[in-house]
């Protein structure tokens, strides 16, 4: 099976690069440097509107922009000795400025908890200043050694939101942990991805963390992607950078941290939790043109020329309505051509204008998620542009949600759910709560442990682990993972 | 002569160390690593506010915003000899991944003519294809050996908005330059900065151009500043790169291309021409907050916490008004220490509003650029806030040009000129054309040679070059540089 979601036309990864290339999103493979890639005018356009998403959401919420340098000292990023170990064989180095040697060498950064603890210990003295939420959207690099892959597994991530807060006391930070979550949610949601929200198990959360959260989401072949991490820091760094505040008790202690992140995974998921084989199916929210106008020139000279200055005039209603819309005026191409290339550029609405349309006062309208067409009266057009929005963005959310759920299954049966994972998804198995379990789980399975529900639900008494019979404690969420 | 635009209150390096720490735009210094500095909440908002008005001007004209990665392989790098030379000696290198040395060392991006010449080799094949506008905003990295300083010389920039063009011939790249030329003007003129335009000499032309056209701003010791260069490079990084184009007449040809700049120098120059010794003074058009709204409470807590509801009320009313606006009400500093910061912070309106403005229906307005207060009745204060808004912007602008062609002198009297020079600012002298007069001349005034005015005005037939006495084809300009 190719695809969970939809007819795809072809295996999964053939079709990300073929659509990365063909809809002009990202040019990667061409690029001089292995693991990097280019986002073309079109692609940037969706990163930028999915990026301002994000923004919105973290703004509305407290959150302060900055931006920090790129460039990570060897001793600071040495400090906290957890993270240095995670991170120390996937950094990239710069150890010469021009044909000089440099006296400490540089890491380009791979995340900015230390460099940004460092600089929290000279800006926050106070419980007053609590809690502070910061954030930045930059380029984070890894050195990957594994297979490299546009988008999923990159050596450059040009667009990482990292979020950072300082917090009082340990509850504090928990609350924030929720509402990190929270507003990924609302993330996910607003675009229409599905998702699951695990607690990873304690060999797989970040470098330097009491516990992570994280966000995964299910490729079309039934793999899981990891498109969202929350983590509590505790006071682990701020111990390490003697970040120390005042509290109100007048007591003096560390302060306590969380940190959060998503990358342009989420746009490669994006992408392909829509797609389909004539290419991108964008959410009216993000779509960088939201209706595209084809004229349909038919008959003489001038009725070419009265429908086309009727489109122009249309898009220019469009756009004043608050629409991102574009009027494709090529007379090099057919209209047909010009359908199939909105089309594989994911274009939500199509309205198609000719001479009879003109005529008779309505347009055609296309939807690109069900590919239907309807007639709408010019003077409904707007409005009903707007609801087809609304309606698309609905139900690409409902149908991704749908194909997701199916491909979740709870079982004890060890050999139901091998079986389930051959055909891709998810499988939740009572388990013990011993790591040495889930390790065997996961290697019978042939799988990745996911982790265990956030709220963990409840485990009926009668559920034992399948592996050495003991009282379940929780659900193991098992899949092969990205 | 401390400051040729008004009273800084101390020297400009100092002042603008202060007010960068002070106002909380951008902490420099304490950052780990030399020429290296973060931006701050309201700094990254200034910023936001100038790169989005930089990009709306690109954006309506034609321009598409890609982003391409940050690591250069040497080799690419190298293609083109004269721009390698003229980088080599300044870049930071890659060369280690993890603990591993790499195969070929990477280049931290010191600007990106290379990289995406390589790709357009892969992109542009035809002149229907042209002109092509690209731009990104990044960061760029420079191993600066001269004495580094925040936003002015540093070794991370990291706001470079840097476009690139392809052209079908020469003609089409001439007529690019000079729309480059007007969009910055438009930039700068929106930013009420002064500037002057000039062709550089021969010897400090960009490595790989043809020709550099440079804005240069004058800070308020009297010293230029580079804000902006527009480079036409002819066909030299087409050649080496091979970005072969068919022409309409069917040959086939290398393209044209040009390339131009804007650095968060900018930033640092607005911050500069406008500001006084009470700290920044922002225009409206850019300002993270335009207006700022302060209760003073008086009387009873009955009365005290009315003010505040009104005060409160008052800020919704503005934001629904499309004002960025910002309703102080912490009640642990006093009005006087709120009007003391938000000054230091450059908020272009202040609303001072207590018991007798509620009373009476008006509320009493501050303009920071003039710091004079007038009564404004509560009916008219949306429309007088904006008309008070554009006053603000027009009386900047009027303000440091005025300044600023008081600094710039035109002589033949060598004299004069010295003169003129120690009290900062330009002298345009009559020159014959040979660059070792320019030489001469620069070393005689202990100055640096900024170029040739862009449309070179007549020079009148009786003006001889002071040094060789020779006919002046041109006027030179000269001034201290940073």
């Amino acid at each position: 099976m190719c695809c969970i979601y939809r007819d795809l036309g072809k295996e999964f990864g053939q079709w990300l690069d073929w659509v990365l290339e063909e809809a002009e999103v990202y040019d990667y493979g061409r690029y001089p440097a292995k693991g990097m890639g280019v986002w073309l005018p079109y692609g940037f356009k969706i990163r930028r509107n999915v990026v301002e998403l994000l923004r919105s959401l973290l703004d509305s919420t407290g959150h302060e922009e900055i931006l920090l340098p790129l460039l990570i000292p060897e001793n600071i990023l040495a400090k906290e000795s957890e993270h240095v170990k995670g991170f120390e064989n996937e950094v990239y180095w710069v150890t010469h400025g021009g044909l000089q040697p440099l006296d400490v060498k540089l890491a380009l950064r791979p995340t900015s908890e230390t460099p940004l603890s460092y600089m929290e210990s000279y800006w926050v003295k106070s419980y007053k200043q609590l809690p502070k939420k910061y954030y930045q959207v930059v380029s984070i690099f890894r050195y990957e050694t594994k297979a490299t892959r546009a988008m999923l597994r990159v050596r450059e991530v040009t667009t990482f939101k990292e979020a950072h807060t300082l917090h009082e006391d340990f509850t504090d930070a928990e609350r924030q942990v929720r509402e990190a979550i929270d507003i990924y949610r609302r993330f996910f949601d607003e675009l229409g991805i599905p998702y699951l929200v695990s607690k990873r198990p304690e060999w797989d959360k970040f470098a330097g963390a009491i516990y992570t959260i994280a966000f995964d989401a299910m490729m079309p072949d039934g793999k899981m992607l990891q498109i969202g991490t929350v983590h509590n820091l505790g006071q682990n760094f701020t111990k390490a950078f003697e970040v120390w505040i005042q509290k109100k008790d007048q007591s003096i202690d560390y302060a306590w941290q969380t940190s959060y992140g998503i990358s342009e995974r989420v746009i490669a998921t994006l992408l392909a939790v829509h797609g389909d084989k004539k290419g991108l199916v964008l959410p009216f929210r993000v779509a960088p043109i939201q209706v595209v106008v084809i004229p349909i020139p038919a008959g003489g000279d001038n009725v070419k020329k009265y429908v086309v200055n009727e489109a122009i005039k249309l898009g220019e209603c469009l756009k004043k309505a608050g629409l991102r819309e574009y009027v494709d005026l090529r007379d090099d191409i057919t209209p047909g051509e010009k359908f199939n290339i909105w089309e594989l550029r994911g274009v939500p609405l199509r309205i198609e204008i000719g001479p009879r349309e003109v005529k008779e006062g309505h347009v055609t309208v296309f939807r690109r998620d069900l590919r239907a067409r309807e007639k709408v009266p010019r003077e409904e057009l707007v409005d009903r542009l707007k609801g087809l929005g609304e309606a698309i963005d609905n139900n690409l959310k409902n149908r991704a949600w749908g194909a997701f759920r199916e491909r979740i299954l709870r079982t004890n049966n060890v050999q139901l759910a091998r079986k389930h994972l051959r055909g891709g998804g998810v499988v939740e198995m009572p388990w013990c709560g011993k790591p040495e379990c889930a390790e065997k789980l996961a290697e019978v399975l042939n799988a990745d442990v996911l982790g265990t529900p956030l709220d963990p639900y409840e485990v009926p008494a009668n559920e034992k682990c399948p592996l050495c019979g003991h009282k379940a404690v929780a659900y193991l969420r098992l899949a092969n993972k990205y």
